[in-house]
């Protein structure tokens, strides 16, 4: 699988999100699988591009066409759950960042 | 080591560095390093925040307080040298985003 998302020409939107993973998976993974499904199938997702080492530290780029394509997500339903149980169980610390990418340039 | 980088109150900006390694080290580690170091010293740098699994997929995103900031390290001559080689021999395929980050918020 290509680890790259393939995003259309700035400007569009980027949502960094690092984290550190607690010890343990507690249902982390088949949450994590499910979520890159249900934001594949969002209005205004673009893709996605994320990697964790061994220590847990982990940090996941997804794009958007918008803010409000953002904001929708935040606000979906089955992602809130998620969202709800990473602040409890799964993350140690994390920090989101909402970004407006303005340029881009690849090998 | 703290792998979260400690950023101010936003806007300030993000180069976003998603990259695949070609096989074999051929002196990049040392020169990561090197970089990671040098990046530090320049003005307007705020932090670094950096991955790779062990496909040899990583995201590296460094935050600086200004788009001139990022000119500035992007022309350092050092970081010129850097560059050619992950051209010519480091990486298979990367792509480098640059961002205003304008929210945050964290666990």
């Amino acid at each position: 699988m290509n680890p790259f998302a393939q995003t259309p020409k700035p400007p569009y939107y980027a949502v960094i999100f690092s984290s550190q993973r607690t010890e343990g998976d507690q249902g982390y993974g088949e949450m994590a699988d499910r979520m890159v499904e249900l934001a594949a199938e969002q209005p205004g997702y673009l893709g996605v591009e994320s990697v964790r080492d061994e220590s847990g530290f982990g940090i996941t780029v997804s794009y958007w066409a918008s803010l409000e394509a953002i904001r929708e997500w935040k606000r979906n339903e089955e992602h809130r759950v998620a969202q709800e149980k990473g602040r409890q169980m799964w993350y140690g610390h994390y920090i989101t960042r909402i970004c407006k990418v303005e340029r881009d340039y690849s090998l």
